[in-house]
Parts: structure tokens; sequence; C-alpha cells
């Protein structure tokens, strides 16, 4: 409580961070004295240091107990399946734009959903950046501070080429994979080339009742990974499943193409590998798969740390196929959501 | 071995990535024989598939016993104190730029002693962006992409003012903190000021020696963050020292300045400001502290994520102090030593 002290003292007035050195404060600190004051606060006393706190009975209550109110805390995951491709949530560009409730609603369905659609944003290069600015400013990462997702001449990337790709996450190589992608849909006339997206925490789910033993393997042991050309060598080990501390999961981490060879020791391999092949085939169970055809002037958005996406091959010589991409951090858009919901009612 | 061919139909030949689909691999595959090649690699072929693969014997000798060559891990940390002030390691600009194994040295002391000076920089506004191009693109948080630190009318965080600064790391709040931070300094003609600087794992290395169990506690308990101001609300709860699969300490978060109520049963609150004020004392031991005065030119790197950084106050009326920092992944560092190790032999 002492360390809480708002006083401008203890706490500058306007940058409202600590200035208060906790060290300053004596070690056998005790309140002589409480009482509350004309406004409602209660004020405290504190000896040796004859220093006088005042605190919020607003503060109070969110605090008692030592437990911050529920109020605080992120709402559990909403997880989904097939039936999202008939129903994929989303919102307008103009009202997203517009309008600071329509904008909270579709940053909650990220954060809680994972993924949304946005509708009728302005099919100009470079956008993306501009969309990814009602979240945050985009995250670079050895493809750029954005990419263009186009069947290339000399690809560096599965994602620049035609092939269909199996869903995987992006950029496990990284000690810190990018959290939110945008890709934003400024051509699709190609045949083929529909996106598909599962929900990771329902396929591990999935996984943890149909094959315990492999659920286990794959959120104790690292897989390797790796991505290289010539600019980058990037390597991370991280295991697939990423468990919180309350043992919910809290991230995947799922990429055959830039899977490397897994190091660790010989006997451990072959379960690893049957885990892994568990889980692709949980990844490829029907009723996870969300199917959805992106079309010119849409911006796709997902938890890249939950969702996995691909997407079915297309044939470059029936038309043009343009995405163009970017990363955002959760940390801005979590911030974005605290920030509106200061004018508007939490949820 | 099996996911690991190199041929054309498994690995793409201009992306690098594996274009196998692993579940058309039969889960009843065997390798019904094996020989050597002109070449010397080993050819296995696998059936029921009818599959060849080849693998070099480098590849074989790296992977030996599933287990990577040891040249492929990071070396330890070196760690260090006091002495530091005498002894900062640096380079030259000129030389880090002109010479791609003065480079190469350069970054691995920013890996492996998480701290370097660049000496002899342009001293022109946003050359710290230019400088971060050496490791990579800077990335960007609520402060921007890059920040100017300096005594701010209307300040947004006490590194905005003149105030002295304890010993901390850079956005404990956000879930993924900065790995590097650089500050670049342009002007330093105001008395006070100087930096400090205090390696965070040596720091966790004392506190466990002298108060073990205040350490496991810091290991164990998150401690609240929380950032505002008009434009970001950005929290996040995680423990003061985070450690690897192996025990050993791989992250630091301190900083009372934006450290919020601990929510926490009201029972544990004691002994963990208890344990964090021991860490508080231990992270002053003059001992572990780096004094060390920045001189017009020279750029400050060290790595958030372990050196915690502070500063004396200063007196701005006595003249002008500017510093303009940015933040780098270590992701982008470790592939630019990777890449340059192409050219160079490993240490």
């Amino acid at each position: 409580m002492r360390d809480n002290c708002g006083c401008t003292r203890c706490r500058h007035p306007a940058t409202l961070e600590r200035i208060l050195d906790p060290l300053s404060v004596p070690s056998d600190l005790d309140a002589a004295s409480a009482s509350i004051t004309d406004a409602g606060a209660l004020q405290v006393v504190w000896q040796p240091e004859d220093h006088v706190s005042d605190y919020e009975s607003d503060w109070l209550r969110a605090h008692r107990g030592g437990t911050h109110a529920r109020s605080q805390r992120d709402p559990a995951p909403v997880t989904w399946g097939a039936e999202l491709s008939e129903a994929m949530p989303g919102a307008d560009h103009e009202a997203v734009t517009g309008d600071d409730s329509t904008l909270l609603h579709w940053l909650r369905l990220l954060r809680d959903t994972g993924v949304a659609v946005l509708r009728g944003t302005p099919r100009e290069p470079l956008s993306v950046l501009a969309l990814a600015a009602l979240i945050g400013p985009a995250r670079a990462t050895n493809f750029g501070e954005h990419f263009d997702v186009v069947s290339k001449p000399e690809p560096n990337s599965n994602a620049y080429t035609a092939l269909g790709l199996l869903c995987h996450t992006d950029l496990p190589n990284w000690e810190r994979p990018p959290d939110y992608q945008l890709l934003h849909c400024l051509e699709n006339e190609a045949k083929g080339g529909d996106s598909i997206l599962v929900d990771g925490f329902r396929a591990a789910a999935a996984l943890r009742r149909r094959e315990p033993a492999a659920y286990r393997l794959l959120t104790q042991r690292p897989i390797d990974f790796r991505f290289q050309d010539r600019e980058s060598d990037i390597r991370f080990r991280a295991p697939t499943i990423a468990l919180d501390e309350t043992g919910a999961v809290k991230e995947v981490r799922f990429n055959f193409a830039v899977m490397d060879a897994i190091s660790a020791p010989a006997e451990r391999i072959g379960p690893l590998c049957r885990a892994l092949r568990a889980f692709a085939a949980v990844v490829r169970d029907p009723t996870l798969e969300c199917h959805y055809r992106l079309s010119p002037g849409e911006l796709l958005i997902f938890d890249n740390r939950r969702v996995l996406h691909g997407r079915a091959a297309f044939d470059p010589s029936t038309g043009r196929r343009h995405l163009q991409g970017c990363y955002v951090d959760r940390d801005q858009l979590l911030s974005r959501i605290r920030v509106l919901e200061r004018q508007a009612p939490p949820q």
C-alpha cells in the first residue's frame, strides 16, 4: 500500500509514473493511524516516515484482497471451427473508422475470437499500413515492414509461390513471432487460392482429448525452426503448444515449411515426430477448418500466435492474386481497447 | 530423417522451405536400403514410399545423436560489474561500417556481454535509426519508432524529465519488452546525467547467493506493470526473473516507475515486496554498477531484457542533454551474426 501512494512526492503528477524510491521507505514501516477524509478517501499516516497517503474507495475496492477486480482481466477466448466459414465475424471499414464503439467491438472480436474481416477497405497499395494504424504501428520483420503475397519469380518463401500452403503460424523461427497478422486483398482473380483458418486453441484441445500423450509431448519438448535466405538466418526452438501459468494454452507454433531438424536425444525424436503428425492430422480435421475466399477490398486479421492459416494452390495463369500483409503487436491492440473503454462501458 | 530430405520434391529449390506434406509420408515408413554415393553422401531409399534421399556428411555430423553440433548454440553470457566503468567495450563507427569482421566482433559483444558503445557516430538527428539498421529495422512502441530523451514541458515518462532514474528495464509492462535499446548521444552539456548500467544476470546470481528465498519468489510470482497516458494503457504481469528450460536466468523485468499494485492473494504481497526490496538493494550494490558518461557522437546499446539502466539527475539550466533512442530485435541481431559468419570463421 505504501508503494501505491499517489501523492506528488511519490508519483509524478504529469507522467503518472512512480518517483518514490522504494528503498527510501523504512523497512519497519507501520500505519500509525487511519481515518476517512471529507472526500471519502482512506487516509493513512505512515510511521516512522511521517508520510500521509490517501486512497480512493474505487482503488481500494478494485484491489481488495490484493487481487484486481475481475473487469481488469481479459475475457476467455471464444473458440470456433468450420461454422465460421458461413459466419466470418467482421465489420465495415467506414463504420470502424467513423465510430469508436464499432471500432471497439471489432478490436474485442480480434482479442477474443482471434479473427475478423474488415470490409470495404480502400483498394490501394500500402493501405494495409494505414489499416494497421487502427491498432498500432506495423512490426517489421526480415520480410519488411509490409510484404506482398504474390507469385514471384525468385521467391524466398513458399508464400511467394502459387503453391498451396498447409495451415501454419508465421515466423515460429523467431523468439518472438508476430502477434496479429493483417492480409489486405487487392486482387483475387486467379482460380484457387481460397484461405483456410484453424483455431489453434480448439485444435490443441482436440489433440489433448484424442491423444493426451502427444499433447503432453508437444507442450514440453521444443521443436527447432529455421528460416534462411541471402539476408537472414533466423532460428529458434520452442514447444509447439505453450501453456500459461494456469495450464491453459497461450500460444501455438506450427509450421512444417520452416521446421528444422529436431535437436534432441535420438530416442526422443520418433515420439516427437509422431506427436507432430497427430497434431497435423487434427489441424486438417474438416470440422475445424474455416474456408474463406478473400474479395478485393477485404482485410483479414488474425492472431498469429493462436490461429493457423493456409491456402489452396492457385493458378496464376487464370488471373492476378495479390495480398499485402503486415504485423501488429497484441500489446498495442489491448491498449487500444482499454483507451476506447475509457469512454465506453466495459463489456 | 525423412522429413529432412533435401530433394526438390521435398524442399523448394528457391525458398529452401519444406514443401513435403509430412502426412503424405506413410506411417509405416522404413529405410529399405542405405548406400554411399560417389559424392560421399548417404543415400537412403524409403519404402513403401519408394523415395530416395541423399544426406551430406556435414549435415549428418552436425545432427549426430539427434543433437545439433555445439557451434550452432549461442555461447554463454559474459557477465560484468563495476570494472566496466573503466573498460566499456566498443568499437569505432567507421570500422564497424567499413569492415565486416569488426561489425561481427561488435555484434558478438552485444550478444555475449549485453552492452557496447559505438564511437564517432554522426551527430545528426535520426542517425539512431541508420545505426539501428546495422542490426535490423527499429521496433516501434507506444513511444514511437524513435524517441527523444530530453527534459520536456509535458512529459509522459520520467525519462523525459531531469530526474534521476533508478536502474530499470524498459517497457516491462509489455508482454514483449524490446530486446536491444539504442541510445545515441547528440548533446550532453548539462551537469549530471551520467549513465548507470547493471548486468541483471549478475545481479540475479548475487540475489540467489545472498537471499535464495527472495530469488525463488521473484522467479515464480508475477509482478503487475502498467503504463498509461492519454494514448495508451499497456499492462502485463510477469515474474521479475524468468528462467529458461535449464533453470538459467533468461530475462529480467525490473522497473519501479511502472510497477502497478501487485495482484495476488493478500498474504503473498508482503513477502513479494520484501523480495523486490532485496533485489533493489542488490541492484544498487556499487560493485555491480557501471558508471559511464556518454559523449556526443557515442551510441550506447544494451540488451534491455538483461541489462538495467539508469541515470543521475541532471540540471537542465547548465546545458543541453539530448539522447535519441530506439529498439531492435534480438532475432535480427543473431541473424546478422550468422549471415556474417558465413564469410568468417565462427569464434
